[in-house]
């Protein structure tokens, strides 16, 4: 094994290595330099895992974390969406049971006169991804060339659709080695991957919804903060606007859980129906993403827009427009029966009378090929033997262990938990909270 | 990029690599899965490399260390010298430059009865190896196969080989990999590779000499110290007894530094002549040697006995006799031109008078094809336009290297400085300190 040695010849990756190691901070040149080489294949994968290592256990400053975003954009195309006259906003969630936001903000923000390029991931872990969630629609195509999904978005104002190669080329590779050397969980490493892909989008502003709580990846609120702060002050050293809301994932969101089932629950909040906790945070991001899209001057106008533009019809009418520019059957939005669903069913009943005081995930993953519909929620009276959810399933093993898991998952008190706020706080520039 | 699983259904290597991330203690059969495995070629070198890496920031327990070092000698062949009367008795030194003890040792513990088995390296960084030492010599054959390695030791005692592709191969691949990963600067991982190596010699003792100053790898005497406990405590859980000696690598051990320049001062050495600080580390070493391999009551008996095998002649009959068995020209011992060495030679004069105040050793590394014979050392008094070293070379331009890096490494002071003492410390079972 030798050193491997880049085309530049003052770079080294292994003295970019015993740098970070040394906590020493790395120059913007050399952490430009490393990403490239490891892009182009110059510098092998164990020298980049080792540096992962060292950044998760060293962290990195303000400045490196942007220098390392910048790069992970620069390593592929960044679109140029100048173009389009609307303010181009998107929103990105990290992530938790039951989160479908992005199938209702996209249509909503785009009814407002918003553009919304949302290029989105596939599930990690124990959540559901919004492509797999868009694929329950029969004919819905996320895979999309750049130069499609353009026009998409110039039809309706928003498309949907996966990663494409061309965008942050660095950000896959090193996503790839970082799930198999233990060095994802970084909040440094975490932001630089979302932000360069969210920003890659040609975006003028970004809402980021971080959640935390058990059901969460990052389950304290502190960790939760320290990951949104990072993302905002990158995002302004980048010179976008960007805001994060630190929102509570102590439970799945909404009743509906799984791919299909979801999409169910975006069409209902759609039609201004759904549950309180779904469309109370869909408004508030809605309101946020208004906002910083200049089309209404406060977030509390954007909400009330944005709650309008559902009681009108408009924001359903561009999903419908959305579905059928992207190959889908939009009959569904009016025949959910038309979406790819689970054909049996079988209820779990409550062992006893109580209040439901827990819904605490576990790390372990909800099988997309089983749905889950939640009949209560935490804080709500339960008597025994009444029905406490409905599992959607084709196989009958599967449904047996999505059964244990969900009775598991449930615990019955006899008095309510304290209530957790939705919103637990919104973080904008420099670390001011709101 | 998929995740690799060894054999071994219950080993992942992610789940060791993030066990260490996080500060959770190893098990013996985690340790010994990842080794394993890795010179099995099952586990990648980009998942190791992490690990390393992980190791290096968080460090490993007195236990994790010892299940290392074991799972490292045994990836290879252990030598079984139990059919050789003596005990078998090792020095290892952490090396510096102008230390040529290993050759004297080597030939004089052997003349007092004992067996060393001397498997060594290759010079790293700065300082020649014990191979590169003995290479000086036409015809000395480093590079035996174990069977003869055997028969040399059964005929004169002792015997000094490189390292084999059968002893400890785990050690050989995570040492390259070390290398170019900047996790070499671990005292865990130096630790291991050291031990590892040694007691894969079939060895009852080891003598360990551990350098510190400014021409040593651990420039603190608090790191050298670390270092000796580690290997000194790691030892005696492998059964094996073990004593470290701190001794001083402030300046050049001895006069003499390039390969051929150092067999003649080791020959000078086994004569009774040579530097004092040479001879008296020599002594020292052989002292703890004999005590450990039972030959003497004491260290002080140990050191009395050795010098008289050195006055007797006795110590210099056996390191002919290993020249001869290992095929190389015994007559450098009596006529030491017969060693390879340059040519030309070239004075370096004191450009005040004064006295040498300090000789530190920059990282640089001494050119193996230049040698430098040193007229004065620290605390000497030297005149103006006196000689202060001769170096001896082949190459005009390489020798102009040597002159600077001598020149910019010696200063002269108008008062001597502090005497330090030559041997700080020596540390023997269980951190116990003399």
């Amino acid at each position: 094994m030798s050193e491997t040695i880049s085309a530049l010849p003052t770079f080294r990756a292994i003295d970019v290595i015993r740098k970070k190691r040394d906590s020493i901070e790395l120059t913007r040149e050399e952490i430009e330099g490393l990403v490239n080489a490891y892009t182009r294949g110059d510098v092998p994968d164990y020298q980049v895992s080792a540096w992962l290592m060292a950044v998760v256990l060293r962290g990195m400053t303000r400045p490196e974390t942007a220098a390392l975003t910048d790069a992970m954009l620069r390593s592929g195309e960044v679109l140029d969406l100048s173009s389009l006259p609307q303010k181009k906003v998107d929103k990105h969630s990290t992530g938790g049971v039951g989160d479908k936001t992005s199938l209702v903000l996209a249509p909503l923000a785009a009814a407002a006169g918003i553009a919304v390029p949302m290029i989105s991931g596939r599930g990690l872990g124990h959540t559901g991804g919004t492509l797999d969630k868009l694929e329950a629609i029969p004919g819905f195509n996320v895979n999309l060339p750049v130069t499609e999904f353009r026009r998409v978005l110039e039809a309706c104002g928003c498309a949907m659709i996966g990663q494409t190669a061309e965008i942050a080329p660095a950000d896959r590779k090193l996503y790839a080695l970082r799930d198999v050397t233990g060095t994802v969980e970084s909040p440094y490493l975490i932001c630089a991957s979302i932000m360069s892909k969210k920003l890659a989008e040609g975006i003028d502003a970004l809402v980021l919804d971080v959640k935390t709580g058990s059901g969460a990846f990052m389950k304290s609120e502190k960790d939760a903060a320290f990951l949104a702060e990072l993302m905002v002050e990158t995002g302004e050293r980048m010179g976008k606007q960007v805001v994060a809301l630190i929102t509570d994932m102590d439970q799945p969101l909404g009743k509906m859980i799984g791919n299909a089932l979801e999409v169910i629950e975006v069409v209902e909040v759609l039609r201004g129906e759904g549950p309180g906790d779904l469309r109370e945070l869909c408004l508030h991001l809605a309101g946020w993403m208004l906002h910083l899209g200049g089309v209404s001057k406060t977030v509390a106008e954007g909400t009330k827009l944005s709650s309008e533009l559902i009681s009108s019809g408009k924001a359903l009418d561009k999903f419908r427009h959305m579905i059928e520019l992207q190959g889908g059957d939009a009959r569904v939005v009016d025949d959910t029966t038309r979406l790819l669903q689970a054909r049996r069913t079988s209820q779990i009943v409550s062992p006893k009378s109580g209040v439901i005081s827990s819904m605490q995930r576990k790390e372990d993953s909800v099988d997309p090929a089983v749905g889950i519909v939640l009949h209560k929620k935490v804080g709500e009276r339960v008597e025994s033997q009444e029905p406490l959810a409905t599992v959607y399933y084709n196989s009958e093993a599967r449904a047996e262990q999505a059964r244990l898991l969900i009775v598991d998952s449930i615990q019955i008190a006899d008095a309510a938990p304290a209530k957790r706020p939705l919103i637990h706080r919104v973080i904008q520039k420099s670390g001011e909270k709101h």
